[in-house]
């Protein structure tokens, strides 16, 4: 117990991850100071959104330096404890990065049951994938019974447990997988409704068939080519919680068709893109009135008519609204 | 009052809405049923969303025929009543379409007062448009006292609202039109606090510069280059309620390029999407451990691993994650 070994960032990469983007290194194992532990990665989680971290622009959270370790969480094992909150044996949650050892406050580290469930479980379906399904589903997305759920990556650990949770809600699950194998055990062994597999040629009409009235709830977590099979099926008022898009990480930016980089800053801004037409509100109708009124009697509330002359000025009223030609509110006085 | 002048659909326009697109026809004035009233229409109003109705695509409400008279709201009036509800003289507003006189139930129109404010200004900032804005800019948009709203067409009947109720709620409101006259008008007479003209050869600097702080919500109704500007300057958990997209109304799609065309799926079908990170839910995952674990023990969430050994894999492992290789969470066993 005296070498680390550690994957540290060669080079940032282009596209696909290559072998010479990583370089392993031999580093003296660390002690912990005062309160912290020395841990013992036993279990390390690859998730996609570190390929998001070998970039060199900054998104939710900051890329690794060049020469820095690969940043990734783990199961691990209490070596040395400074902490009487923890004793060699325990087994926590660690954020060790991608090498064998690992000092940090114990504070910071979550204790896990070593028996039942398994403690990997902590690193998919009760850790942040399953964290990541439940409130994208649940906050975002809220199916209601008998509504339609469609997510992609589905034998994975993300979209296993939208599905999952989805049905236990009382939603229909439609799973999207690559291969016959993944298919079988998201409709066999994890219950969902239906799975279609996105390497068949015909697969978005296979989706269509599987989602006969349309998506209510499209969990997004590959974008490319499932969304857009899944664009044209979602019904109006669906729910597109913006979770990840696989599918592009290894893309280099951006083409002349600008909506996968447009989509990729929805998600890592976390923004909210919600189409509206105004009977939607009709309810609010009452309110408008009551407010705008006292507002425009105030003069708070200011407006202004572009008026034309004559019905038969109607048409070219109209190409001008759509060129921005009007200022002010484009009406026609058809008579006094 | 024996001929009724009307603007019928002739053809279906590509682009821009030419002459030869519409034709004027003579009809006879029409008699009103029991309980319906004749009215005269006085000023009509001529809206960005006619040019959506000359589609032949069925949007979120039914094409115009060709042969049928284009669609629209007027301020009317009452010429003849079949209903104790209207005397003739009264003003209504009415969906009379483009012509002369037109027909409807007299508890569908909503009369208006002839003095105050002007009647046709239920056509705007006491009606549809007002109302647009309205409800998009508090419902969806939500901006918080302080944050900077930014909305284009901003000399416009909606726009010009929606800037002066930011203001009204306390927000910063930043306009977007075209020319110097309109921007003078939008931060002159609207007392919006700035406003940019899309027309400038450096609108997008102008716009950053305009918005120091990032933009917190942004009302769109115009899309194309206005949007482009606004992407790279939306912080995050911003808000972007999705009105309209009048810049894309005559396109014919569609191209390359894909934004367009799904941003208008995401309008017509009233589409939310929401970007979020696991770590905007943190105070969820308490409630996720305590359901997930319960579920988990029931055997209602089920889990698979996908596990490779030693350290030396990680970077291949993570490469076959973005491929979609893993059956199962992708874990690298480190030790053991």
């Amino acid at each position: 117990m005296t070498v680390n070994r550690r994957w540290v960032l060669a080079r940032r990469p282009t596209g696909e991850p290559a072998a010479a983007d990583f370089r392993i290194e031999e580093t003296p194992v660390p002690a912990p100071g005062e309160g912290g532990v020395l841990v013992r990665t036993l279990v390390l989680s690859i998730d996609p959104y570190m390929r998001g971290r070998m970039n060199a622009t900054r998104s939710y959270a900051p890329a690794v330096e060049i020469g820095a370790p690969m940043v990734g969480t783990a199961v691990a094992r209490v070596e040395v404890s400074r902490d009487p909150a923890l004793a060699p044996g325990d087994l926590v949650l660690a954020q060790t990065g991608w090498q064998d050892y690992a000092t940090a406050p114990a504070r910071r580290l979550r204790k896990l049951d070593p028996a039942d469930p398994p403690p990997s479980t902590a690193l998919h379906v009760l850790g942040m994938p399953g964290h990541t399904a439940y409130a994208g589903l649940l906050e975002i997305g809220r199916p209601a019974p008998g509504e339609t759920v469609v997510v992609a990556a589905a034998a994975g650990p993300v979209g296993s447990a939208v599905g999952q949770i989805a049905r236990i809600k009382g939603a229909r699950a439609v799973g999207i997988a690559g291969g016959a194998e993944k298919c079988a055990h998201v409709t066999g062994t994890l219950g969902f409704d239906a799975c279609i597999d996105r390497r068949a040629p015909d697969f978005a009409a296979r989706l269509a068939a599987a989602c006969p009235d349309g998506i209510d709830v499209y969990f997004e977590n590959v974008g490319g080519a499932v969304f857009d099979a899944v664009v044209p099926l979602l019904k109006p008022f669906a729910r597109v919680p913006l979770c990840g898009l696989v599918s592009q990480y290894n893309e280099t930016p951006p083409g002349p068709d600008r909506l996968a980089a447009t989509m990729r800053t929805f998600l890592s801004n976390r923004i909210t893109v919600r189409g509206f037409i105004v009977i939607d509100f009709a309810a609010l109708e009452p309110a408008f009135l009551a407010e705008a009124s006292v507002w425009v009697r105030d003069g708070r509330l200011r407006w202004r008519e572009d008026v034309a002359d004559g019905l038969e000025a109607a048409p070219r009223v109209l190409a001008g609204v759509l060129r921005g030609d009007n200022f002010g509110k484009a009406l026609v006085r058809v008579a006094t």
